[in-house]
C-alpha cells in the first residue's frame, strides 16, 4: 500500500542513520526528494539553519563529532551546496507547499536516528533485504526514516489534492535528544500555523491501528552537575581533601527524595554518575547525568527547583563548588479533542486501517510539544497522532523495525486530515 | 585512714547532690564548712558571683529549674545570707589561705552532681549506711562529694604544714555539663596562679593507685541544631511542606562523615535526636544535640566548623531554616612533667598508697583544662592527678560508690605535692 | 430543619469527645438513645464486643488510657451494664430495623473525637452556646458527633417510613487512627449486608452541598520502628556502639526515596522520629513513626515492602536490630455509580439542598473502605456521601464546628436514598 | 659517588618503566645485570614463579594488559629464555649470595613503575640526558629504577667484603598496587631470613639524610563492590527498576561514617565510582574502588568489616546484588630498634651522608611490611630504611626524579648495616 518509491526512500534513510544534529545525509537526501518530486511546486523550502532558530538548538554534540559525521555525509555524494549549508550542525528543512486561500497547516515528523548498533540477525529484515545500517554504531531504531518518508508522501498527497490553503512539513532534528523541538517551535515557520498535526509510528500498536490523539507526555528537563572539590592523599591527609564524591553521593540520595507532589506524577532520574580518580586519592570530581519529569510543565519546574537546591546545598555541605547546567527540556502538551476527531474520521476512510483508539498514554517525552504548545497558545490547535506499526522488537533495540504497509497507512490518515481540516477549519 | 568528720562531710554531700549550677546547697554547706574550721585563718573567701566570671558561666538550666533547686536548698536550713548570694545560679567558691612569701599553688575541686537515680539496692554502701541521695532524679555517681571533701581536707593539711605561700582552692561548680571551667579560669583568681593542681578519684584506678599525670583529655564542644520547616498533609500535600525531619536526618548521616583527620583523633555523635509531631503530618521541626571533640582545641574546632556547614547545607537542602547553638566547650589540655614528679614523690610518702602510675590517658573530656591552659599560658604549671578508688559500679552508673579511705590518699598525696612544690618551686 | 432533639443529642456528644476505642461514654449515650427511641422496634441492637471482630482491633491505645476514659465515663452516670460490657476498650455498636421482605441496607457512621484541644474562643458556637468539650485535650473536630446523631436520624426517618427491607446502622469506633473499620468489617453483621453507604460532613463543601460519591480515597499504612544498637562514651570508645540514630537517620533518607510508581500516586511520611539519650553516648535506640499510601491497595502494598526493607537493611548496615510493626491501615475503595445516582436523585427532594456533586476526590484515607470492599466483595454496592456544611474551620483545627441543618440534610438525603434503593435494588 | 656502570643501569630501568605484574624487561634486565656481574657467584637466583608464592599475587592486571606489555619486552631483545618464564605475570627475582657461615640478611627492593606519563620538560632531567620514559603512560616516578639499582649495587659491596653468612635480595614487583609483597612474604625464600632490610629512596628527605627507620604504615585494604540492579525507563515505569546508583550512594555515605576507633587512626576513601548508562533509565549497574587503613592490621580489619556491612546492607536495600571484592592488602608493621641503631651506624661512615634521623613516620601503605611480619614472626629482626634524594617533583609526580649521588648513599649504608649485622647478630 506504500508506494515502491516510498519505501526506497525510507530505505535510503534507514541505511544510513544520523543521530541528533548529525543529520547531514538526511536533510540533503529529503532536500534533494523534495526538489525532484515537486520542484517549482513548492512555494518555499528552508534548509538547515533557514529552518530553524538557531539560538534555540539544545543538545548539541561537540565539534568532533559533528564534523566526523559532516565528512561522513560528504563521502555520499550529496549535493555539495546543500550540505555546507548545515556545517556545524544545523540540520532540518520546512517544506512549504500553498494551494489557495485556506488555513496553514503544518506537520511535524522527526527524522534523526539513535546511537545504538543494529542487529546483525540474518532474520533481521533491513539485514535480510539489505538496508541494515553502514554507520556503525547508529540506527534507526525508532522509526524517523519512517516519519521522514511520511513527510514527503503527505505532501505528494496534497499536492495532488482538493486542499485549499497552506501546507507546512517540518522535518524536524534532534528529537531523541529532545534538542530540535525548540529550535523549530522558535523559528518564524511555525507563527502562522493554525493547525499542527505530529505523528509517531509503533509506540506498541500493531499494523492496521490509529491512535487519533496520543497524550500524557511528561515535561522533561535533562540536569548536569559537575563537582569540583580538592584531592588529597586519603591516606596521609584524608582532611585536606574535599571529597566529590561525598556530594554527589548526598545529592543522589536527596534527589530521589524531593517529595511527590499532589498535582500529578513527577519523576526523578541520576541516571549516569562517576567521580574520583583512584582509591587513595580523596575524589576531587564527580558528575551526575540526571533528569526530572512532570506531568506538567510546573510540575517538571517544581523538580528542576528542588533539584538544583538540592544538587547546590550537597557542594556546598561538602566544601565543594558545582555548575548545574540545565540541558534539553520539553514541556507537556494534549492534544486537542477537535483536532483528534477529524482524524478519525480520516483514518476511517484509509483501507488497511482496522481499529481507531480515541487515546493513548505515551507515559515519556517528546519534543513536538515544544510545537503543538507554540500553535496552541497562538490560538491554534494540535494534535499527536500515532500510527500502528508490528515491529519485532522494542523501540530503541537492536531488532526494531518499521512494517512498510503501515507507512502508508500514516500518509493517508494524516493527508485525508489535513483535507478535512481545511475543509471545516474546526 | 581519712578523718571521721572528712567522712561525715563527704555523706552529707552526698545526701544532697545538686547537677550544674544548682550546687546551692552544696556551696553553702561548703562555705559554712571551711568558716567553722578556719575562720580568720583565711585570707580571702569567694562565694558564688564573687568567685567566677559571671559573664562565662556555660550550660545554665532555665529559670524553672534553678528556682526549683534553689527552693530545695532553703529548705534544708543554710545559712540565708549565703544562699541568696547565689540565687540565679552563680554558684561555687575559692577559698586562699596565704603563709608567708611563696609561690601561689592552686587546687581545682569539682561539686556538682549528676541527674540521675541512686541505685536503692540494700547492697549499696550509701544505702546500707544511710546516705542514699535524698534528691529524686539525681545523684553523686562521679565523687565530686569526695572532690569537695578533698579540697576541704588539704586546706586543713597545709594551714597545719610548714607550705610557706599562698594556696587556693577552687570549689568549681558545673563540670559535668562542661560548664563551670570556663567562668573559674576567666575569673581574676585563676591569675596570680604559679603551679595548679587539679584532681578526680577512681577512673577505673583501685583504692592505693595515685597517676600523677592524667592525659590525652579530648576537647570537646556541644551544639544543638533546631531545624524548622512547614508543615503540610503527607497524604493531601506533600509537596508543600518543607520536611525538617529529611534535613536533620541527612545532617546526621553527613556528620559521622566528617573526613578523620591526620593531625590526631576526633569524634562526632548525634546524641539525641527527634522530630514531627504525627504520622501524617510533614514534620515541620526537628533537632539534633550533638558533640564534637578532637585531640586538641585545633582539631575540636576543625570539627565545629564541619559540623556547622553540614547542619546550614542540610537545612538549605530541605527548605528549612536551622537555628545552630554551640554549647559548653572545653579544650584540650597535658600535664606537665616537672609537677607530675612532685607528685609521685609525694604520693611514695603516703600510707596506703602502694602503686604509682606516671600516666593515663583519659580518653574523654574535662572542663578543669580551662584552668590548666590558662596557668600554662601565664607562664605556670598545672597537673592533672588521678586518685584510685574502689567503686562498684562505673562512673555516672546507680551504683557508683567511693571507697573513703581514699579520700585521705588523696588530700595526703596533694598536701604532700602542694609542700614539695613551695619548696621547689620547679 | 434539623429536630431540636437531635442537635441536643449532637451537642451532648460534643461536649464529651473521646478518642479512638475509648467510646465509652458515646456508645452508652448512643444506646439510651437507641433504646429510648426505638424500643422493641429494633429487631437486633449488638454493643461493644458484640458489634465488632474483637480480633480485628487496630492501633489500640494502652490501658492506662483506656482506664481513665473508662472511669471518666463511669461518673456521667450512664447506664453502668452496657458500660462494663465495653470495658477494654470495645466499643461502638450496631442497631439492626426489620421491615418485611427486602434488601438489606447498611449505614455508616463513625463515633470517636481527636486527642486535641478545643478553642476557648468566645465566638466559637460551642462556647458561645454552652457545649464546648469537657474532656481536656479532646474534641470532636471532625463532626463525627453530627455523624452519630445522623445515624440515630435515618433509623428514625427509615421506621415512619414504607421502607421495606432490613437497616443496619454501623455506628464504628476509632475511625481517625483507621484502627475502627477492619473490626466492623470483619464482623458477621457486615455479611448479609446488600447496599452500604457511608457519610462524612464538611469535607470544604458549604451548607446545602451534596457529593453523592466521594472518591480518591488513599490506601494507607501506618508503621513503626524500634531500632536497638549499643550504647557507648562517644569520646572514650565510639567503635564499641551500634548506632541506632544512624540506622534511623539512613532509613529516613531512604524512605523518602523509594521509587515513585508508574501505576498512580502513593505517599510516604516518616512522621515522628527519635533517638538517644545524651550528647556523649552513642545512641542506643531510635524510632520512626511513618504512613505510607497509595491510590490503590496494590500500591500502598508496594510502599509496605519497599519500606520494610529499607529499615531492615538500615538496621543491618549498622548493626542494630529493628523492630517493625505495621499498625493501622485501610485499603482503597470506589464509589458504585449505581448508588450514587439514587443518592443524586434522594438529595434533589431535600429542602436547602441546593447543589449536588457527581464526585469529589477526598485525597487523604478513610477506613470505611474497609466495610465497602467488604460489601463489594460480597457482590454488593457500596457509596461514600458527602454533606457540605459551613464549617469556621478547617478539620481537625480547634475551630472546626459543625453548621447544624446539615444534619437535617444528611437524615433526609440518606433515608431518602435507603428508600430508593429498596424500591429499586439496583 | 655512585657508580658509572650502576647509574647506566638505572637509566636503562628508567627508560623502560613496567607497571605492576609487568615487569618483564625489568627483571630480565635484572637477571643479566647479575649474571653478567656475579656469574656463580651467585648460590641461587631464582626468577619468576620461582621466585615468589604464585597463588599470592594480588590485583593482577588482565591478559590485555600483560600481554601487551610482554610483547614490548621481547622487542628489546632480552633474554627470551629469562622471558618467557616471566608470561602470564610472574615476575620479580631473589637472588642468593652465600659466604660462609652466619645469618640470613635479606634486602628487599621493589621494581615496578607507575602508570602516568613522564614530563617532557626539557629541564626535566631524563629529558636533558635522554633517558625519559619510552613507554607512554608510564613512568619511574617514585624511584624504583633505583632501588632495583640499589640491590645490585648492595650485592656487589658484599660480594667483595668481609661479611660472613647468606645475603639475599628480593626484587620485588608490584609494589604500587600492593600487590606483590604477600607474594614474596609467602614464598620459602623468606623463611630462613634472620633480618631484613627494606628501602625506599627519598620521601621529602634530601640527599645526604638518612632514615634509620622509617614507621608509621597503616595497614591498607582495596575493596572493589560492584551492584547490579534492573534497568527500567526512568519516565515509564520507574517502579520496575532496582536502582544500583542509590545503593552505590547510601553505601558511600555511610562508609565514610563508619565510628572513628578508639585504638588508632583509621581511613575509609570511595576512591572512583561510577554507575548508570543514560538519564533516562534507572540505573542497573554501578561500582565503588575503595581503600580502608588502619593504623594497626586490626584497625584496618574493623574497617573491611563495617565497610562490607555497609556495602552489603545498601545493595539489599534497593533490592541489588552487590559483589564485594578484597584487593591488594597490606598489614601495618614496626622497625625494630636493634638493626635501625646498626643502620645508623653504618650510615655515620658513608661520605655524603650528614644527616641521620632516628624515626619518621609514613603515614601512607607499603607492602614491605608483609616481608616485615613474617621475619619478625619468625622470630627475627627488620628495618625500613629512608634514604634521602633531592627530588625536583613529588612522588607520584610527572617531574619526580632521583638525584643519582644518593644512589651510592644508599648502597653503602645498606651494605654497610649488612655487615654489621653478620658481625653484632643483634
Amino acid at each position: 500500500m506504500t508506494a515502491d518509491d516510498l519505501v526506497e526512500l525510507r530505505r535510503e534513510l534507514h541505511r544510513r542513520p544520523e543521530p541528533a544534529w548529525r543529520e547531514f545525509y538526511t536533510t540533503a537526501r529529503i532536500v534533494d526528494e523534495l526538489e525532484s518530486r515537486f520542484g517549482d511546486e513548492l512555494a518555499e523550502l528552508h534548509v538547515g539553519p533557514e529552518a530553524i532558530d538557531v539560538d534555540n538548538r539544545l543538545a548539541v554534540p561537540d565539534d568532533a563529532e559533528l564534523t566526523h559525521a559532516f565528512e561522513r555525509a560528504r563521502e555520499t555524494g550529496v549535493d555539495e551546496d546543500v550540505l555546507e549549508s548545515l556545517e556545524g550542525g544545523y540540520t532540518g528543512a520546512v517544506a512549504v507547499l500553498e494551494k489557495g486561500e485556506g488555513p496553514t497547516v503544518g506537520l511535524r515528523v522527526d527524522i534523526d536516528g539513535l546511537p545504538r548498533a543494529e542487529s546483525d540477525d540474518p532474520d533481521h529484515e533491513p539485514v535480510a533485504e539489505g538496508f541494515r545500517s553502514e554507520h556503525e554504531g547508529a540506527m534507526h531504531a525508532c522509526g524517523h526514516d519512517a516519519h521522514a518518508t511520511i513527510g514527503v508522501g503527505v505532501l505528494e498527497e496534497i499536492v495532488d489534492s482538493d486542499f485549499e490553503g497552506t501546507l507546512k512539513v517540518f522535518f524536524q532534528p534532534a528529537e531523541e535528544v529532545i534538542g530540535g523541538g525548540k529550535s523549530m517551535a522558535k523559528s518564524e515557520h511555525i507563527e502562522d500555523v493554525d493547525y499542527l498535526l505530529a505523528t509517531h509510528i509503533g509506540l506498541d500498536h500493531p499494523t492496521g491501528e490509529v491512535v487519533t490523539a496520543v497524550d500524557g507526555f511528561l515535561a522533561v528537563s535533562h540536569l548536569e552537575a559537575e563537582f569540583t572539590g580538592e584531592p588529597a592523599h586519603a591516606g596521609g591527609h584524608p582532611e585536606q581533601g574535599r571529597n566529590a564524591v561525598q556530594a554527589m553521593a548526598t545529592a543522589v540520595q536527596n534527589l530521589y527524595a524531593i517529595p511527590r507532589n499532589s498535582d500529578g506524577p513527577t519523576r526523578i532520574n541520576a541516571g549516569i554518575v562517576e567521580g574520583g580518580s583512584a582509591a587513595n586519592v580523596i575524589p576531587e570530581s564527580a558528575s551526575i547525568v540526571a533528569e526530572v519529569r512532570g506531568e506538567t510543565t510546573e510540575l517538571m519546574e517544581y523538580m528542576v527547583e528542588n533539584a538544583e537546591r538540592v544538587i547546590e546545598s550537597a557542594a556546598e555541605m561538602h566544601d565543594c563548588e558545582v555548575e548545574v547546567e540545565l540541558g534539553a527540556q520539553a514541556p507537556s502538551a494534549t492534544s486537542d479533542g477537535e483536532l483528534a476527531t477529524l482524524v478519525a474520521d480520516a483514518a476511517a476512510e484509509v483501507p488497511g486501517v482496522e481499529t481507531i483508539l480515541e487515546r493513548d498514554e505515551l507515559g515519556g517525552s517528546e519534543d513536538a510539544t515544544f510545537l503543538m504548545r507554540e500553535v496552541q497558545q497562538n490560538g491554534g490547535l494540535a494534535c499527536y497522532v500515532g500510527v500502528g506499526t508490528d515491529h519485532p522488537g522494542g523501540h530503541h533495540t537492536a531488532t526494531f523495525d518499521v512494517d512498510e504497509p503501515s507507512i502508508g497507512h500514516g500518509i493517508e490518515t494524516l493527508a485525508g486530515a489535513i483535507e478535512q481540516i481545511a475543509d471545516e477549519r474546526p
